[in-house]
């Protein structure tokens, strides 16, 4: 490869991606999906636009240690052959993605790599539930599954990912601060479901779901 | 109107317009874009994708007291006839835009509204620069010109938008809490500039600026 594009697919609703990726998609030779139990999130958003592709599947373990893994994808980009590349990664590159890691490694072996924005999952359950994430003034703080107390009882809004960590722990706080909240699950999917209830939300398991939070009263 | 979009068109780079976006500005009927000294900059951004389009500007002078104006605006689109129309907004709809405020006005008057997700000035500038906006474990800031240290010392990374309010300010906490920093004005537009120099971010003066900061030795 003599380029790759790290491209944000957003978080599930495949018109969530941008003319810019879905164009730089569309060119490229060779489409690269990070995989993770045999699953790839981020290949099923763009399947449709990719089926007269090459693709090839680079396996990242979730909750292990990666680090050997990186630096073995960015060889396997680097000998790949083809002018140009798409490494899809969920939502945006530079939140909490596999593509922030494998650029360095890239940036190493010397392969031209650009990142190109993607929605994220807790921006399009703003929109969905018209939560705002801030007002003018406002502070917005994200996180993902371990709250911080000090920058909570500072912000008006929260964005919590990796709820499965702790949902119950998540939830005390953010009650115990004067938030309100509301759950998404598979947000902008056919499968997505907001909840509200804490019941309900204690109850589901899925992976795939975050948490906003908004101060009462404000806004 | 019979229902009415909310359109986040992103920072600047037309093509960072979702598919989803640029489908539904095709579908409107009419188009409404909030206009602030005589000036629309998301207007500016569609441009290419409305100029067989009824255009409606709405002006809310920046800085103002607008609540009475979103109470007019909300009428306006109300009596506007068509099935749909594409409010037009810079970046997301739910972060720091007008569409929030107009959004509970519409609803008041019964106005179906909906907001479409658009890829924040930060979230471009993050990826343009390379610099992580979280990775994994990592909290992340967001705030409009104003840092909270209690936030700030327990982030690792930061967005500052609107940096003209007090921009030496904004520098000086930085660095003194051990954060690196760069400046991107005009983010993604053929005016962009990326500024890491003390100096050289002080002297500018624009005003669609913003600051990413992230914490030294943090990767």
């Amino acid at each position: 490869m003599k380029k790759i594009y790290g491209i944000g697919v957003g978080p599930g609703d495949k018109e969530l991606i941008t003319l810019k990726g879905y164009r730089l998609i569309r060119e490229a030779d060779v489409i690269f999906a990070p995989k993770s139990k045999g699953i790839s999130t981020a290949l099923k958003i763009a399947e449709e636009f990719i089926s007269d592709k090459k693709i090839v599947e680079l396996e990242f373990p979730m909750g292990e240690d990666n680090s050997s893994r990186y630096k073995e994808a960015a060889e396997i980009i680097r000998k790949t052959s083809g002018e140009t590349g798409a490494f899809l990664t969920l939502g945006d590159p530079m939140v909490y993605s596999t593509f922030i890691y494998l650029l360095s490694e890239l940036d190493k072996i010397g392969v031209n790599a650009e990142a190109i924005p993607g929605i994220t999952s807790f921006g399009a359950a703003s929109n969905i539930t018209k939560i705002p994430l801030t007002l003018k003034g406002d502070n917005f703080y994200l996180c993902d599954g371990e709250i911080n107390l000090d920058i909570l009882k500072n912000s008006q809004s929260v964005a919590v990912l990796k709820t499965y960590k702790d949902k119950k722990k998540i939830l005390s706080i953010l009650e115990e601060n004067g938030f309100e909240y509301v759950y998404v699950k598979r947000c902008s999917t056919e499968n997505e479901v907001v909840l509200r209830d804490r019941t309900a939300i204690l109850e589901d398991k899925d992976y795939l779901s975050l948490i906003i939070g908004r101060r009462k009263n404000n806004g």
